[in-house]
C-alpha cells in the first residue's frame, strides 16, 4: 500500500510545478540540481518504500540538530533544559532579538542558538566531542558510513557570520562555556552530515519507536524522553512555520535548508523527503506538499 | 479503569500542595474559592468519569474562543485564515508588539487579538450574532442551558483596557469591520460562558470525534477541519506555554484564566480539569499537573 | 536683513520642486491645497517678517502638544516627569511597542502617548480643563481669537483608532486616571488648534525668551524650565527624525502633520514655516528645507 | 571666574556623596580608585582651568569614538552617512535588536555598532589604519604622547563578546568589508586611548572652535561639519540618556564608561570631567552633576 501511495504522491507533486528557491548562502548547496526529489518511508518493522532520487546523499543541515539534542538529552536528562527551552520561537527570522530579550537563553534546541548551546553541552560532556558525536550518529543510523561533507563544512565555516553573532551574544550572557570557535566547528560539522532519504527515514525510526533502536530494540531515549522530543519537534521543528506544518501535515518532524524533511508517526513509521527548492521560510516546498498528501491519503495524522 | 485513574490523580495532585494565584483582574473571578478542583473525562461513547467539584460551573474564558473559531471556520472555510494566522505567538505577554509588527494580523485565533478578529467575522456573517453564536454553543454542547455569567461579563466590560488597545490597533490597520464596542461586547459575552467540567469535556468530544457531534454524529466540521483545529490547539492553545504543555501532556487543548483546561485524545476521549490557581503564564497549576499524570498513567499521548 | 533672507529662501525652496504627500488620514487635512507655503520669523523685540500664505490658518496638530506640556510643567513643576520621560523615542512608527515594553510610561511629552498622558494630568489639575487650557493658549499666544477647528476635531475623533489603542494600553498599566474618552476629547481639541504662521511664531517667542511672554515679560515658565523644554524639543520634537533635524537645522523645534514647524533660536527669534507636503516621517518637506537654509544663510545654529 | 566656579562645583559635588558603580567588565578599569575626580575647562583662547586629579590619565572608551568619526567624516564627507545614521538609538541596552531590525545599519556613529562601522571605513580608507588613526588623534590633541593603554586593550580584546556579536551581525548583512578581527582590533585600540582631563578638554576645543585646531586655526572639519558633529553629540552622545543630559546640561558632549565626559559650548569653551563611578546607564555620576552645575552657575546652556 505504502509504495503505491508514495508513487501517487511523487507524481502528483511533480505535476504541481511548485516553485521555490535553493539555499544560496552556502555555495555547495546552491550547486545541487533543483530537480532532485525523493520520498522514502520506513515502517517500524524495517520495511522500506522509496521513490525518486533515493540514492543521493543530501546535506541534513538543521535536521541533524535532532541527533545532537538526542545525545545531550540522553547524557544529561532534564538537566539539559537548563541550557535550552522548549517553546516555539515565534519570531520569524529575528532570532537575535528574542535571544537578547531572553538574556541568551535559546527558546528551544532546534533553532540555531539552541543547537549551538547543545554543542557547547556536548563539548562539556564528551571526552572526544567530535568523534563521540559522530559515533553516536552512526549508531542511531545503524550505519557506519555516515559522515559529513567537508566542502559544505568549510563553506559554512567561512561564511556563517550570523551564527557567530548568536554564539558571541550567548557568550556575553555567560551561557557558552567553551571557546566559541570550537563550538562553531562542531556545529558546522553536525550541520554538514549527509544521508540519503532511506538512511534518514531509517534513523528517524528511533523517534517513532519510543526511543528504541528499531532492530536491536536498544533503548536510546526513555519512552518519556522520546515522547517529549517528538513534542518539541511538533512545536519547534519548522522555524516559524511550525504551526503551518502541524496544521497541514500533523506529524512531528524536522526540516533543513538542504531541502530535507524527516517526520514520524509514533508507533507506525518514519518518512524522509528531499527536494532542494525552499519556500521563503526555508522549508522544502515539495517536501511539505508530499507530507501533506501522505497524511491526507493515509487518513492518519496524530490529530 | 478511567474512574480509578482519575481518583488517583485527584489525590496525588492534592497531596502536592501546588501553589498558584487566582486571576485578580476580574473581581468576579477573584471571589471563587481557591480550593475548587474538578477532573472529568468523557469517552467517545459518551461514558463519563468525574471527581471533585464537578457540579460547579466555572468561567470558560479563553477556552470559549475555540467555539467561536469553530463556528467561523464552519461558516467561512479556509477563508477564515485571511483574518487570523495559525502560528504560535512566541512572545510572552507582549501581544501588542507582535500585532503591531505584523500590521494588525493576529498570529492565531486563540490569542485575544485573534478571538476579537473572529468575533468581528461572526458579526459580519451572522444575522443575529449574539443569539446565533450562543445557539451554536448550545448545539455543540448538546445542552440548552449553557449561558454566560452576566456579572463576569459586566466586570470584563468595565476593565478590559488591554483588549480595547488590541482592537483599536487592529482597527487602525483596517482589520476590524464593525464597531469596536460591538465586537468587544460579543467577545466579553463569549469569554463569560460558564460550564461544569462534565459539560466542558462533553462539548470537546466534538474535537476528539473528527468534527462530529458525539450523539447524532452530525458533522459540524469536516474531518480535515477538525484535524486542523486540533493542530492549532496543540501549537497555540496555552499562550506562550504551548511548548511546555505539549512537552508534558502531549494532547491538543485549550486553557482559560478561569482555571479550566480542556484537552482531547483524538479518537479516544475529551477531558476537562478545573482549579482556579494559575501559574505566572495564566494556566491552571493543578490542571496542568493532572493532565500530565493522566497521559503518563494511561501511557498515551499523541506522540 | 531677515526679510531679504526669507524671500530668498522662499524662492529657493519653491524652485527645488520638492515632493511630498499630504496627511490623508484626516479628511479635513487632505483638502488643503498642496501649494500652500508660508515662512514667518519674529524677533524677540516683536519685529515680524513673513512671506507666502501668512494669512492662512493651518492645523497645528502635534505642535500644540508643546502648549499643553508648557501648562502642565507650569502647574506641576518636575512632578510632571512622573507622567512622561524626556528621552527620544528612537522607534520609528512603533510607539506601541516601546510603550508596552516600558509599561505604559511614554518616552517624552511630544509623542502621542506622552501628550495623552499630559492631557490626563491637565484634567486632574484644572477645574475646567478645556476652557482653562484654551485660555492658557490664548494667553501665551497673546491673542484671544485662537481656537480649534471643529471639523478637524470631529474628523480626528471619528478615526483615531491608534490613539485609542495607545490610551487604552496606558490605562491597562494604570497610567491614566480619567475616562479615556474624556482625555481623548481634550487631546483632539488640542491637536485641532489653528494658527497662521505669524501667530505661531509669535507664540513660540515665549521659548526663545527664556519663558517670559515677549510683551509683558510675564514669567510663564522659569528660565530653567524654558531651557529644559527647549532641550526636549531638540531631542524629541521631530518624531524619529529628531537627529536629522538637529543635524540639518540645529535649532529646537516641533513639527506637526498639518505641515507646520515652529523653531526657536534662544535669545534671538522664533520662526514658523508651513507647507502641507510631508516626508515619509510626517515632517513638512519644504519646512525642513526652509529652516535648513535659514540657519545656513544666517550662519547661526545653536551648535 | 572659571577657576572659582570649578572649585565650587568640585566641592559641592564631593559633598553630595553621590553613589555609583565602576565598570567591572574590564578588569583594568575596575582597579581605578573610585575617589578619582577631575574637572577641567579650556577656553577657546587656550586658557586652562582645572581642579582635582587632573594629572591622571584615564581610559577614554566611547569618547574616543568621536575622534574616529571626525577622521572618517573628514575623509569621506557626507558619504560617511552611507555607513551610519544620525538618529538617537532610543533602545536602552538592546542595540542588537535595533541593529537586526534595521538590517545592520547602525543608528549613529557614537554607539558601539556605529563606531565599529566607522573603524571598518577607516581600514578601507587609510594606508596604515592604526598608525594613521593615532597620528590623527595626536594631531587634534596637539600632543605627540597620546597613546592607548595596552592592558586595557588586551583586556577588551579578550572579553568583548557583545562587540563580536555586533560586528558579526553587521557582517551577515554585508555591512563590514574587512576581516572582523581586524576591525575589532582597531576599535579596541581606539577605546583604550588615555588622556588626562586637560588633554581631553583641549582636544575637544576643536568642536567648540567650528572645526579648527585652536592654536594653528587649521581647518580639520568644515564649519558645517563641525556644527553637524555637535548636533550628533547632542542627540546621541549619552547612550539612552541623551535626553537626560540635554535636559540637565544643555551642551553637546560624549561620555565613556571609563568615567569621563567631554562637552563643549560652541564658541566658548570645552570641558572634561572624570570620575569612575557610573550610573546604571553607564554615565559618570559626578561628571553629569558637575556639568549640570556648570551650566547652571554660568547661566549658559545652548538652549
Amino acid at each position: 500500500m505504502y509504495q503505491k501511495i508514495l508513487n501517487e504522491i511523487f507524481n502528483e507533486v511533480n505535476r504541481l510545478n511548485l516553485q521555490g528557491k535553493q539555499a544560496d548562502y552556502i555555495p555547495e548547496l546552491a550547486k545541487i540540481s533543483p530537480d532532485k526529489f525523493a520520498i522514502n518511508l520506513t515502517e517500524l518493522s524495517g520495511k522500506n518504500y522509496g521513490i525518486g532520487d533515493i540514492n543521493d546523499k543530501f546535506s541534513l543541515q538543521s535536521i541533524a540538530k535532532v541527533f545532537a539534542f538526542t545525545l545531550a538529552y540522553k547524557l544529561k536528562g532534564n538537566e539539559v533544559f537548563r541550557h535550552v527551552g522548549i517553546e516555539p520561537s515565534g519570531d520569524p527570522f529575528n532570532s537575535l532579538i528574542q535571544l537578547e530579550q531572553e538574556e541568551g537563553m535559546p527558546r528551544n534546541p532546534l533553532i540555531n542558538a539552541g543547537a549551538l548551546a547543545i554543542c557547547d553541552v556536548l563539548i562539556d560532556e564528551l571526552p572526544n566531542p567530535e568523534q563521540d558525536l559522530f559515533d553516536f550518529i552512526k549508531k542511531i543510523a545503524q550505519n557506519n558510513t555516515i559522515s559529513y561533507n567537508p566542502k559544505v563544512y568549510q563553506s559554512e565555516k567561512k561564511t556563517s557570520y550570523r551564527n557567530r553573532a548568536l554564539i558571541n551574544l550567548m557568550k556575553s550572557f555567560g551561557r557558552i562555556h567553551n571557546d566559541t570557535e570550537a563550538v562553531l566547528d562542531l556545529y558546522f560539522k553536525l550541520c554538514s552530515v549527509e544521508m540519503t532519504a532511506p538512511e534518514l527515514s531509517r534513523t528517524f525510526l528511533l523517534y517513532a519507536n519510543h526511543g528504541k533502536l528499531p532492530g536491536t530494540q536498544e533503548q536510546i531515549l526513555t519512552s518519556s524522553q522520546s515522547k517529549r522530543l517528538n513534542a518539541i519537534m511538533q512545536t519547534c521543528g519548522f522555524y516559524d512555520e511550525a504551526g503551518e506544518f502541524t496544521f497541514r501535515v500533523g506529524l512531528p518532524g524536522k526540516s533543513g535548508v538542504g531541502g530535507g524533511i524527516a517526520a514520524i508517526h509514533p508507533g507506525k513509521y518514519a518518512v524522509a523527503v528531499w527536494s532542494p527548492l525552499l519556500n521563503p521560510k526555508g522549508n522544502s516546498v515539495k517536501g511539505m506538499k508530499a507530507l501533506e498528501l501522505l497524511t491526507t491519503k493515509l487518513g492518519w495524522s496524530i490529530f
